[in-house]
């Protein structure tokens, strides 16, 4: 089982989930070649069915072949095998909890080799159709207070299997890094009666110096204090606070502006590792038991997705100070991911 | 030249170094075949010193020769070409600053495969010496409100050279993860009067299922909360803020504990990447200027290292929450290390 730490520095949690029966030389996978498997082997790729843990979800083509699965993680983070919360602390000096969760995979298709930039729209747009059915109904769970939607892409981004997948985590704290984004957000709109994120699109769009694609509904653009090279931001124009809230038009035309950006970012950098993260306030929604503290700040939250490749390495001095070096002006990104849609 | 610049969202200063003349295909190294330095090419090899930038300081053998060599980093985050800190915003809505500061490269020894771990104890000794030589002398500069040591060992962990080198980086700010700490520890003394990080010794202390190791002056451990498998902390017993105020004595255990540590490290994992901090409380010592704000914090922090093996990636979830995933729980970590030097 496991568990959930906090140490009485630094505000991070952590979750220990230990591979049992595993020496720690077993573990020394960086910089070695990965084995790649294929797709004979893949978990993921059609045939191999019974390699994942139960179906949670399929979108099924008419002969019965499935175009999209959703399954457990077989190795998860978080497990939901936990009655409650049961937070203690361990002597008196660290915090504690039980590593209540869940964790699902969202195999994207059944292609090995095709990732959100090679399908076809109609493809990509089942695949954020099942993003927003597994999220809505993990939102339902007041025991999870933060729901993230990520993709890990290459193995210096963190996959461990190369089948294009998406994950989904529910944990039962709201993390500090979303703490942080929340606190902010809401104390600025406490100043200005404006929202954060809003005033930073009008911002981006004024000045254009990052912007990489505008549509009716969505605004590309390279962050201003972009930590890694060619980071990413997609924002909607529209003030909504979380994903599953948005509209079928403004569903499809993310399908559209998710594939477009993931093609700019291939083409640019030769298909980089990247994370892919969605970021929508913590579940606090009606009737899920946390609405207490939270849903005045959640209305001053803005829902986005973070695009993040993976080519530089973090290092001492990001990891002892938070302060990251980047070699890539945003404003220089911007222009060769501009460049690439045309 | 470089600049730092904040967003109104996360806390994050980011350094923005740009390196000119690059094309964006020319970044994609990761996961690439490292092109490593034979030593008649490698910049830190005896015989190449004039292929670093002029040297700052150096310890000569009798014959001249020399066992460290402290240069500027040809490469520089930083830099002191800067009158002044020359604050501005970006447009009324993102902060900047001019990358204002400095960044050295400690040369450890002259052989370009011995590492902490392998050298003669005298060598290290000289080596933990030019650590304080150094660190006091950016002290003296009243612009660099925050320095830090670190060793970025191993590709995975950052490092573009393999010739074992330390970097010292002095910056205009003091980080947002380094004022968390600070706050904590202060409030912590506020509350009990005591100090965070020497209670923490005391419980460890204590506990001694995360000891790896006790001396007369110091306590090796693995943190409860440990973000990384295998992660250590090196902490003095003595409550001092600053590596630099140890006395001689203590700096002549030090040599011998964060050579046994490394050993330690090196032998479990079979010579990992890892990343080296040495955390000292920011820069507002007597005469820096910087007095104001932070010398009661100052007095409730406690320095030590931290040393965090690269053998995980950090995916999505973890950029994006700052919830780490730990497969190896820091007390199981503790057990082999501590073996490891039987």
């Amino acid at each position: 089982m496991t568990e959930l730490r906090q140490g009485p520095i630094g505000d991070r949690w952590v979750i220990v989930a230990p591979m049992r029966g595993r020496r720690p030389s077993d573990l020394v996978t960086v910089g070695k070649e990965s084995t790649e498997l294929s797709s004979d082997d893949c978990p993921f790729c059609p045939g191999n069915e019974d390699k994942t843990p139960p179906e949670i979800y399929r979108v099924s083509n008419p002969d019965g072949s499935w175009q999209v699965r959703v399954v457990p993680n077989k190795f998860p983070a978080l497990s939901d095998d936990y009655r409650g919360l049961e937070q203690a602390d361990a002597g008196g000096f660290y915090q504690r909890m039980n590593g209540l969760g869940t964790h699902e995979v969202i195999i994207e298709n059944p292609d090995h080799e095709k990732g959100i930039p090679d399908l076809p729209l109609k493809s990509v747009e089942t695949l954020i159709d099942t993003f927003a059915v597994r999220l809505q109904k993990l939102k339902q769970d007041d025991r999870y207070r933060y729901i993230l939607l990520f993709e890990n892409h290459g193995k210096a981004a963190g996959a461990s299997l190369s089948h294009p997948h998406a994950q989904i985590i529910g944990i039962p704290i709201v993390p500090q890094a979303v703490m942080s984004e929340l606190r902010q957000a809401h104390s600025y709109y406490e100043d200005k009666k404006n929202c954060l994120f809003c005033d930073l699109l009008k911002n981006e769009l004024r000045s254009r110096e990052r912007l990489i694609e505008e549509t009716d509904e969505y605004v590309v653009f390279a962050p201003y204090a972009s930590c890694f090279p060619f980071e990413i931001t997609i924002m909607p124009k529209e003030h909504v606070h979380d994903f599953t809230e948005i509209s079928q038009g403004q569903r499809r035309e993310f399908a559209v502006i998710l594939k477009r950006t993931l093609h700019r970012l291939k083409e640019v950098l030769n298909d980089p590792p990247y994370n892919l993260m969605m970021k929508s306030a913590p579940n606090v929604s009606e009737g899920s038991g946390n609405q207490d503290c939270f849903s005045a700040m959640q209305d001053s939250y803005h829902w986005r997705v973070e695009i993040v490749p993976r080519i530089t390495v973090m290092a001492g001095l990001e990891l002892a100070t938070g302060l990251y070096v980047n070699p890539v002006p945003p404003e220089e990104a911007a222009r060769y991911l501009k460049e690439a849609g045309n």
